[in-house]
């Protein structure tokens, strides 16, 4: 970690110690220089991606310290994987208020570690920094895609159909649990849903097999419909999603049941991290073997359409009105 | 840019307008997609590095946003320089608090877009989130060396020389200034150290060239001292810095002398953005030649002894007791 000064080696070196073991990479070498070396394999180009988490915002005061870095390290690998990259590396910068104690950091550090392990990559670079604001952490991550395969949002065209990896809908419903609804569900339906919204499963076996396959594609952060309105907007076409074909999972069911209310709520909650993608026809069952072959469930829930915008139809194929399409981070 | 909903174009897409232009390499997509794509020339490795900024601890809510983007770019590109790098693209993370409006926004993209001008670089990504506390940015900078030539901290060698790019403790200067010292100074002197503290000058045309030169090297961003201190950690070296011989500047001269009171100050200040390294005497003559060319004054202050530290010493070769290296950010 560069920054920070010399003069509280107490303080900053412990920081140093605790992030240096997630150095793996030989060109990170061992966060004690100023830059790392990264270089993509023979025939391969890096994809990169950023994204900012601030606490109040992105993730409760109150989550653990681990699941703080899971989800900051997931978020970014979910999109990799959703652009169809195998993750490589990534640089973390953290700003601290005054009152994050190391136990905290430990535990924070800890859990990037194990997350480490399991997705095979390494930390290659951070900065840390005291902030007088909530705790602020960006990632920044690295994959690689063989040259001219990276999966675009723009690519979907008319005829297409629309697919998404998973359930939708669990992340918001464990954030509303969080903030205190479904008092009287069973514990284990709680439990699941709030780690959803915790600890994500970035599907990065999925995404690299879908290259070649899927013409559109990215995560869903926003919400189902908003990104796929994202899709459809750069790729300036339609997207019709039938309603009744959302997957929802037995947990966000026994919450909500399946009514229309429930369904719109689940198609526009953010912090899924599953791969909406869209695909011609004729890939549809190679497309159902991979999913078969990652053990990720993938579900058929619309058609790519000419014109614009993204729409929810009911069984009748009538729009359902939507007052917003996705959570407003900003 | 990532993230946000299309619930709230206005915004959003306002945000999205600013930052696009800034998006010049291809790979970049215009930001409308989740990933870049970035390749490094042939021959070449990626060398990647990243710097949070926070609003009252690395730069002040007065200063103008155009100089905030420059300074956050500027330290990214300076990191680069002293490893040897060329730049290439960036990403970055911004965080914004609510009272942010389009104007300041527009003005700081504007300083970004001169600097990729000057600077030859491309925004490849970016994340916007809201904060509920200070405006918080995170910038990763990409650049490129031959493959191996990265100019490292460890490699420094007792009886090296010590160099260092520039003059020393301006920047320090012109934060002091900021905050209501030298009042009765001349306009002249008073823009010149603020410009230093605001807009830092990486030395983006001497790094490079000190590829093979150069034993170890690094950006001067805690201190003169702290930082050649990071030098002799990793290199296990001491290193010997000749107080008289530290680089000052006509302005700072003016603001407060060269007894050793200020030089130590100067020493001691952080944000200079110099290059400071170390190099085999053989090496000085071409050293001082590239200087020449890259038009950057470069001075020799000091040698790399046997031991361990960083030591200041007087004019007659006696250790000056300094009570702390850098700056303390953290």
């Amino acid at each position: 970690m560069t920054s920070s000064s010399s003069d509280r080696p107490g303080e900053f070196e412990l920081i140093a110690r605790l992030f240096a073991p997630l150095a793996t990479a030989p060109g990170a070498f061992g966060l004690t220089d100023d830059a790392a070396i990264i270089t993509p394999p023979a025939g391969e180009e890096l994809v990169v991606t950023t994204d900012a988490l601030v606490e109040a915002v992105h993730f409760l005061r109150s989550d653990p310290p681990a699941s703080i870095a899971k989800k900051s390290l997931r978020m970014n690998l979910s999109d990799l994987a959703a652009k169809g990259a195998a993750p490589i590396a990534y640089l973390l910068a953290l700003s601290l208020p005054d009152a994050t104690d190391m136990a905290w950091l430990k535990t924070f550090a800890h859990g990037l570690g194990e997350d480490q392990r399991e997705y095979g990559v390494s930390l290659i670079g951070g900065d840390t920094t005291r902030t007088p604001g909530p705790l602020t952490l960006a990632i920044t991550a690295l994959g690689s895609v063989p040259r001219g395969t990276m999966i675009r949002r723009a690519g979907a065209k008319k005829g297409d159909l629309v697919f998404v990896s998973g359930t939708i809908g669990d992340a918001g419903a464990g954030l509303a649990i969080l903030k205190g609804e479904g008092v009287a569900i069973p514990d284990a339906v709680r439990d699941e849903l709030v780690a959803r919204y915790r600890e994500p499963s970035p599907r990065v076996s999925l995404g690299p097999a879908l290259r070649g396959l899927a013409s559109a594609a990215l995560d869903v952060s926003d919400g189902l419909l908003a990104d796929l309105g994202h899709i459809a907007e750069t790729s300036q076409v339609r997207i019709e999603v039938d309603a009744g074909r959302i997957p929802l999972s037995p947990a966000l069911l026994a919450l909500r049941g399946n009514d229309l209310a429930a369904l719109v709520r689940a198609a526009t909650a953010g912090d899924d991290y599953e791969i909406a993608f869209t695909a011609p026809e004729r890939a549809r069952s190679a497309i159902l073997k991979i999913a078969a072959e990652a053990c990720v469930p993938v579900t058929e829930i619309g058609r790519v359409q000419a014109g614009h915008g993204v729409a929810l139809l009911d069984s009748a194929g009538h729009e359902i009105a939507v007052p917003r399409t996705g959570y407003v981070h900003f």
